[in-house]
């Protein structure tokens, strides 16, 4: 039986990703599935839609690799190339396939589009070729060997590889010599910086175990921290190194896998049949989008209010005139008055109140742009803060949304403590 | 004098790009930074921090380029390979570069840092290379000539990376034999699929010039479609394609450069002085966030209502309880009432309403996943369309806020034809 393990590399087309329009985030899924099963990518090349450049790197490719994913180009367009080169690599004709050509019948029939010559060209694929399904997209994907080299054919839409990425996962880890699995666990965090986070932990855990590799995956809101280990034995060490993180992190650790801090605060209120509103000005409406994204959420969420302008908070949510007169729209007193009003229409149990100044323009020396008051919890029990947080206008709607649910999430489990960011960026 | 372009590939470096960990969006700072000034990066490869494999490529690359960038490895640990590697593609021994060491020096003493032995490692270049300044960070950038080509090393920060790149564009530019530059324009556009759009374009545009170079960039909810010339003489021919363009698609065509749905919406709402409100239930905040994340919309976007719940668009919107109990909250007559109820509590002039059935859960046969009524429009002049759109959740929300959007850019502007997309998607 051959030990070693496969040689991967990838080959990505697309003239939108060598000129820069568009940064590739696929390589970078495809890397971090393959790893689920152990398979390590150690080459990857990019190239425009050229016939004689991709069929250069893929010839280069099949004579050196054990497995090739091209990604991109599968799709109706004259510059969709993949299946004309790989078809020309292995010296075959594309043909077409009476498997893809019912995809496309199938997928057009639930739309009510005509199958038209355009993407009837999905389905010419090179004779011979494996079909690999494609759960979401027009263009299916698709396998053929050249010598002792597979080639596998993936879609350019995210979310289309992402699909079939599950069932390329599956089959390559039953193929695959060495049966061990790479084992990650992700753990949810919000409110921690990568450097910060890598500081605390090495002088609190000086002995880390070398089984265990430590990654971090910073992203907005949350960041992600990875625990991988190379082997089943080293799933006691996994889990001591968890509980570590968490006896380090605490609260701050909002779940396992890819849980979102909205399904999350969700989850929670679903489990105590409570529901949650949110009154928003800063954050425009991202708080009640974030929320209603995760399917079911109309069990715990049944309004928002978005009430962008002065005269729309007293019209809509009640505050008063003289708050607003004497203490300004951004202030601990127009965001109790937003919950409280929001608590009352939408007869919830919880509310989320924000006012604050996303920029670029509206700051002033005393509230400079970042500036946020937060108001959070159930009638009778609100709680504030002041924040400034200031970084450009998107980035500052979506920290500050998750700061907001954050805190409904804390308030849910009863934590006493504050969080790290309210120390670092509290005003007031 | 040698007419032809530069040849310009990257070569990528780092571990934490290869995992996945981290999405490269260098080489697409570094592929648009240089398109300005007419230089196309043809190629990239990336592969993890490993001696052997970034000399292979860089061999390689050198003996294919003219110009070959390296991005990553340049700093104090001992997995930053790239001067060394480079070294011993040059056949030229590591020297201690006065000027890097003059460089650290400084820069450590503005931190109040000692200069250690890691830090030092960051002086350490290929003997003869050439600085490239680093106005940021503590490693500095290089050149180093192999054969006919040169090799630039640039820091994978990307701050550092965006500070460097002014001077290296700058000097490239100085050298090009050909001073011409590439001209692109971009049209944005809703409501066009890719293929359909290349099926028009080729069916109703045969003779288009190849001068014109045509792309097309399919992503949620807009499609970009990109006009490129590589020579200044050609901005007649480009113009031309733009109004035959503009003839096709008419008003699905949003606007040029990066313009949103959004921010067209808002700047046609500025222009007339008038304001807009929503009421969403599908959509739950997705347009008002859509609105609230562009600078300025204040002036005309006062308020939003997420009326996600039955009894909320009735104690909100003032939705009449028998109209939800004999039309169901999907239907025609409930989004009027939740416009007209917008309308009157935003003293608005014009409202999107939404409501429709999202997934994955909720479908009935006659009201199927993906249904959705939408009205639009000021008082007295409200119009409604139902349409079904079966894509994922999140897709579903994006698709059909952007679409209540450009009814309202459409009603604004006094368009009267429907869109193409309605009569591909409308139910009834």
């Amino acid at each position: 039986m051959n030990k070693r393990d496969p040689r991967v590399q990838l080959l990505l087309t697309g003239n939108e990703i060598m000129s820069g329009d568009t940064v590739d985030s696929n390589s970078a899924m495809i890397a971090q599935r393959l790893a689920e099963v152990g398979l390590t990518v150690y080459r990857k090349v990019t190239v425009g839609d050229d016939t004689s450049l991709l069929q250069a790197e893929l010839l280069d490719m099949t004579s050196n690799a054990d497995i090739v994913i091209i990604n991109g180009g599968l799709g109706p367009t004259i510059d969709d190339l993949t299946a004309a080169v790989l078809a020309a690599a292995a010296g075959v004709p594309l043909a077409e396939h009476p498997q893809a050509v019912a995809h496309l019948q199938a997928w057009c029939g639930r739309r009510n589009l005509p199958l038209d010559a355009a993407n009837r060209k999905q389905a010419l694929l090179p004779a011979g070729a494996d079909i690999i399904a494609n759960p979401i997209g027009s263009a299916v994907g698709f396998e053929l060997g050249i010598g002792q080299c597979r080639v596998l054919c993936t879609p350019g839409v995210p979310g289309e590889l992402a699909a079939m990425l599950d069932g390329i996962v599956a089959d390559l880890a039953n193929t695959l010599a060495s049966p061990t699995r790479r084992r990650i666990l992700r753990l949810q965090t919000f409110g921690l910086g990568e450097s910060s986070a890598q500081q605390m932990i090495s002088d609190t855990i000086p002995d880390w175990p070398d089984e265990v590799e430590l990654g971090f995956r910073a992203g907005a809101p949350q960041m992600e921290i990875k625990l991988t280990i190379a082997d089943a034995a080293a799933i006691p060490l996994q889990q001591q190194c968890r509980a570590r993180l968490e006896a380090l992190f605490g609260d701050h650790i909002i779940g396992e896998g890819n849980t979102q801090l909205a399904e999350r605060v969700l989850e929670l209120l679903r489990e105590r049949g409570h529901t949650l509103t949110v009154a928003e000005s800063c954050t425009g409406g991202l708080i009640a989008s974030m929320l209603t994204r995760i399917p079911g959420s109309s069990d715990g969420f049944h309004a928002g209010f978005v009430t962008y302008a002065n005269h729309i908070k007293t019209a809509v949510l009640g505050v008063s005139e003289t708050t607003l007169a004497n203490h300004g729209a951004v202030s601990e007193e127009v965001v109790l008055e937003m919950a409280t009003g929001a608590l009352a229409r939408a007869s919830a149990d919880y509310a989320i109140a924000v006012s604050g100044i996303a920029g670029p323009e509206g700051g002033t020396e005393d509230k400079p742009v970042g500036t946020v008051w937060l108001a959070w919890g159930s009638a009778g029990a609100l709680r504030t803060s002041c924040l400034c947080w200031p970084v450009e206008r998107s980035l500052f709607q979506t920290m500050i949304a998750a700061a907001g649910l954050d805190m409904i999430r804390r308030t849910l489990l009863g934590v006493a403590s504050e969080p790290r960011y309210f120390s670092q960026r509290r005003v007031r």
